[in-house]
């Protein structure tokens, strides 16, 4: 059986594809600036992932988190940090994170598991 | 295998059932002040259907996308137009819009695949 | 096949599970509060629930409004009351929350029909 | 110099006035709605308080919260009922929530000297 | 005494300039994106300023409603048109709105009362 | 006369004794874990305010961007890093977060000359 997390790839990519077909000025620019933000700059691109982390889960956005989740795992974050990140998220956004926290936890196993398979 | 904007009709018809067999006055009442508040007034309905559209973007919430969607292609919005909605909503609402997008862009070209055939 | 309640059952027991193997205090203590704070006080321990199923609409969590209805419902609320408490939630979230009332309808009658099984 | 609660209590005043010089029926029927859910019912109007007043805190609205915690006092909930259902709001809604309910203990200073010097 | 839609008028134009001296490309880049999405394309400036109005009353952001209102407003839109348009985004958003729309009532009067003597 | 950001300081201060005043122990305890959250752990505590910084602004909470602002002018965040985390909000939070980034700008105008004349 495919892994959630793989399933979430897949529908990602696709729905990337079908979002980008459109000739939408706005919302092709807004895609562009959103992947050129998190460069690094005053800030280092590794601590704006963060942000964008933690700003997903205080929203509420599963597809949100899995991405950032992805991407801090990533650029090297160890579990005890990503987990500090999530903490903070649960305390500004309350118990109705819980269930992102949850979600998050589910990623992360699988995300680390995935790197260190491919350490070996 | 069923699309899944079948299985989002599917559902949604099955639970307004289990919803309105309630007695509750104030829920019955709630959803049907919904159901008039669409009518030609002194906005168009058309108009009224891509508030709605832009709002259940910006909220974040599928279900309400795809039924607005489902209505203003009915109504005879063009793919473009529709688009622009979209950029308006991502632009408001943010890149956590993003998923809901991608969404939107799957239903929609589900949607417009349905209305060409019942063309043809 | 099983009914999406248990399911929801089995993931937040497994999510709850792989959230709480971590070493993060924030979390822990967090999670530890949210326990306690449901306990009978000034307020009875069923009020405070139902504020909980009504917070957990507005903010428009599904899993949370499970989590809540699951509770009310053994508890001994009635489903009149618990339709009372979700027609309220509709009237103060509006209608973005009527696809979670939907939801809370299907879960309802899974639980109440539960419930006289095991009454039987 | 005029409590800040007072301030709120002319200003809503005056601006409901304003929005019913409306002509538009949906919001008139609307806001009747609003008036006839908090009545008793298979819950009593003070608990239907009660949950308004943790939504719109969840929810964040210092408005909101003015407006219920008035009716809460008036009904005759204690001050330490009322501080449960902000202690619940503050779990569920997190420290986001925290200026909100700095400002709910400010009102309810105000409200319960102001029941305190009636009462005299 | 200055109307407070005066003060909000002044309050964001120095607010703009001062958030405008930023070197931040992104937040440059933004603003800039935001200025252009609101020109005639597929939709016609007209109905996307009916869009960001309603959507700033359902995400409950006063400051973003009075400049949607002050620009429909100059736009040609009536009253009624303008009426309509809360009406939905009360019932979509739910009565956590009522303030925003008391603010709105208050903002209209004024504006439509500058529109007539500007007129005259 | 005042500046905004002194009348905010005073009104948090008043505000957060009278809040404490309270025998409520869920917010006791809850005000308790939220200061000792932001010490440095895995994660230093300079990171976890620009990502309660970050979350507040998308949150859209003046008064939580003021308390994270003011505490990431005092950690040594430079001018040019607080402007990438607004950036980078903006981004994920969208256009309705403009208003809280035109507070933030002056609020942050306020607090590095604060900072300015305590160095001389």
């Amino acid at each position: 059986m495919t892994h959630p997390f793989e399933e979430y790839r897949k529908k990602r990519k696709a729905g990337n594809e079908k979002l980008l077909k459109t000739d939408n000025l706005v919302t092709k620019r807004f895609v562009s600036l959103d992947k050129q933000a998190y460069k690094d700059g005053a800030l280092p691109a590794t601590t704006k992932e963060l942000l964008a982390l933690t700003a997903s889960m205080v929203l509420r956005c599963n597809d949100c988190i899995d991405y950032h989740l992805e991407t801090t795992v990533k650029l090297g974050f160890t579990r005890e940090e990503i987990d500090e990140a999530i903490g903070i998220a649960l305390l500004i956004g309350g118990s109705i994170v819980i269930p992102h926290a949850r979600h998050a936890a589910e990623s992360l196993e699988y995300l680390f598991g995935e790197q260190q398979e491919s350490n070996n």
